[in-house]
């Protein structure tokens, strides 16, 4: 996974040697040797990695980090922070700051790459994820929203620990801190706890008893459930072939044992808070694809998705052979229920209507919010008679039953004009096929409303050839 | 990158060599020992990649590999088809089956991983796009359509190519097959190629002159513009080391000098599609994320986005201190246009009230369609009475011009009652806002239409407390 990566370091023969080594491994390099100049670079090339020295004149690395992060510009670049400081409480400073981790030198190059390539692997994925939403042009509002969400609460933890003293001080700490943590002890018990529920961040002891940590990490990220489940590998100071391996399996951060009580909740707060951060920018983004095709007021399906639909079903009318046929049906006037009783009566209403017209359709057929009080009914595999029997059926269901709204509680006598149209010929548009539907509408309209006009087949079709039924 | 691979062979020793050496790198492992066989395990359990044996009894791999490909439910699974043939008609045959790779027996094995893994990957992030559309309940539509979109036309590919006999013999070969080729004789001049036009695919000579080939590609892979452009890298036939770090560093697919006419159009068919694919399925995305919020007819902002984005207004009111206000308005006697001048007239006049209203507001006010005929116009930072000011401004637009509709073409006089609203009151909900304006825009309907009414704060309001301006 290429990538290009900004080192910031004021000690210029410390820049070259990481330089050197990163370039080896064909990444790309850009630099900086100070706070300011870090901060300025990473706003103007978009790097996907920031290797970030912690002790530098002027601003020191904590101080970059905490502007990086608060610049939505910036915000979601990762950044490793690199320092000969080991203590712990460094540490925990340097990842509060908002640092996804916190190298001490000498570095060990296994694991730098280890975690260079995979802190940009997940970047590509969110970016990918933030380019869809910024198709909108709501990527700003949309990242407010969910940052403050995702900060909030503590998280459910599945921990996989074979040690009972060990896993008894992770669950003490972690719940201390108001997470929720499950423990199993072997990989079948974890598997079997996660088929009954899906925690917001994974802890997996590399050396469990009898078993391969990294096979059981591996496992999850093959399972649709929990592929994108965070995974902190607990590990020993000299396993650094197992955390490589590990990261490029799809592992997003460790902890090395004997590991400090502020480290590990550090660490968790930080996956967890992005664990959010991705669920949510991903339900975001399914919620807008469906909602792009329904009508927000009804649920029904909306315009855009009728004319997407109904093209195809016109044209597969050459393979099947067989009629699509539609109901378009306008309410009957329906500007005195607003006028009268208010929008937010009209809104019932519409709803209301769409609910019987779904409960009086066939499993395969299609209720459309049309337009305002407009109304199509999509059915494939249909001849016009029966076409023109469902509508007669929707009709009646209108007329013979008062409409409930709940404001004001008065029920309301609605009905609707229908028109109906078949078409049986490949060649034939989606829009003539409503076009005459339309015409049958308004013919239904003219003969005094509240009943059902089919259109003529577009061959026999004269001027105003539409004829009633019902009514 | 953990993937579930399936393996086909009917001779069960090599399955279980593979299955040894898969297994040994983490990969989880299925197995079939004939063709039905993995159609089966195909369609049941969803692996990530198959490695198919060419020459079985019964149904041969190319038939295999036709009908996975058929199935909406498998064609997405990336095939390496898997033989001791090693005749270029037999890769040929197999490529234009649908597999992605068709790799000679004796395995190099560092190839077989590196492919694995690149396949895999691959699939990783065409899975997560189709998973975002399948939320709308419509990825088979999606895919019904961009599949025969995929395999239209012939493709623009950019040749990196030093050698002027190798470049011509490609460029005619493609040229032939009715490609647009551009070369480029240096990494340089790709490049600056690049910077002008994006091209369907990528082929780089691994031995540039003076150039290290894979840093090209690794470049080419940092770049916003060409992160998903599919390259094809051309290797010698013991340049598998360098393939391997190829395929990882984001290469797609390569082929090996001398290659035959026929293996090199089969692979940039398949690159080719593949990327179309690809590329209308975000494209797909985009669009769906920002219809989500814009209304289909008007191309204005929709109700949807305006609660979304209003409530956020009336909250930074804590921090502003400055007011929010809203102006609602409803066209007058707007169902007299659908009737008497047909739904394309009652469209045409819809559209031109968005072009009108958004001519008439300032940079940072946002107009709505709100439902059928009722707009909202949201203005942040805005006193009542500026807002009642552009409300009359508003109003008097459309008064002052008639409207002109395509059908029919007779001018229309269009008129629109107006109610404004304003808060200071972070604690306000926008729902209580929005009723207010609704109330004022009554008001405006009952003392004669056309004319605007301002709603009193909510602190001063008895029970009908508007006041006219305008008119």
């Amino acid at each position: 996974m290429p990538a290009r990566i900004l080192i910031v370091d004021d000690v210029p023969a410390n820049v070259r040697l990481l330089e050197a080594k990163l370039a080896a491994e064909y990444f790309e390099v850009l630099t900086a040797e100070n706070g300011p100049g870090a901060l300025a670079v990473a706003a103007s090339e978009a790097p996907d990695l920031i290797l970030l020295d912690v002790m530098m004149p002027g601003m020191d690395g904590f101080e970059v980090a905490r502007r990086l992060k608060e610049d939505p510009k910036t915000s979601h670049i990762p950044i490793v922070m690199v320092t000969a400081l080991s203590d712990t409480s460094d540490r925990v400073r340097g990842l509060d700051a908002g640092a996804d981790d916190f190298l001490s030198k000498p570095l060990n190059d296994v694991a730098l790459f280890a975690r260079v390539r995979s802190l940009t692997r997940l970047k590509v994925m969110m970016d990918e994820l933030r380019l869809r939403h910024a198709a909108s042009g709501r990527l700003d509002i949309t990242e407010k929203t969910i940052k403050s969400e995702a900060d909030a609460e503590p998280g459910h933890i599945l921990l996989v620990e074979c040690h009972d003293l060990r896993a008894e001080s992770v669950i003490k700490y972690l719940g201390d801190a108001g997470h929720v943590v499950e423990r199993a002890a072997t990989g079948e018990d974890a598997n079997a706890k996660l088929a009954e529920a899906v925690p917001d961040l994974i802890i997996v002891n590399l050396h469990l008893d009898d078993e391969d940590g990294l096979r059981l990490c591996s496992h999850f990220r093959t399972q649709d459930a929990t592929r994108h489940v965070p995974i902190l590998l607990v590990i020993s100071a000299d396993d650094f072939q197992e955390l490589a391996k590990g990261l490029d399996l799809g592992v997003t951060d460790y902890l090395i044992r004997p590991f400090d009580r502020n480290e590990l909740l550090a660490r968790t707060r930080t996956q967890i808070r992005r664990r959010r951060y991705h669920d949510q920018l991903r339900t975001l983004l399914d919620n807008s694809v469906s909602m792009a095709y329904t009508d927000a007021l009804t649920g029904i399906y909306n315009r855009r998705y009728m004319n997407a639909h109904l093209d195809r079903q016109v044209m597969e009318i050459g393979d099947t052979k067989k009629s699509v046929s539609v109901i378009m049906f306008d309410l009957d006037h329906f500007k005195d229920v607003n006028d009268k009783h208010g929008h937010a009566a009209g809104d019932d209403v519409l709803k209301e209507v769409a609910q019987r017209a779904e409960s009086n359709i066939r499993d395969f057929d299609m209720v459309v919010r049309y337009g305002g009080e407009e109304f199509v009914v999509v059915m494939p595999n249909t001849a016009i008679d029966v076409a023109a029997t469902v509508a007669e059926r929707l009709r009646a269901s209108f007329e013979n039953e008062p409409f409930t709204v709940v404001e004001g509680g008065v029920p309301l006598d609605i009905t609707a004009s229908m028109g109906v149209a078949s078409t049986c010929d490949p060649m034939e548009t989606a829009d003539s096929l409503l076009r005459r539907a339309d015409d049958a509408l308004y013919a239904a309209k003219r003969a005094g409303r509240n009943r059902v006009c089919t259109a003529a087949s577009p061959a026999d079709q004269t001027s105003n050839d539409v004829s009633a039924v019902g009514r």
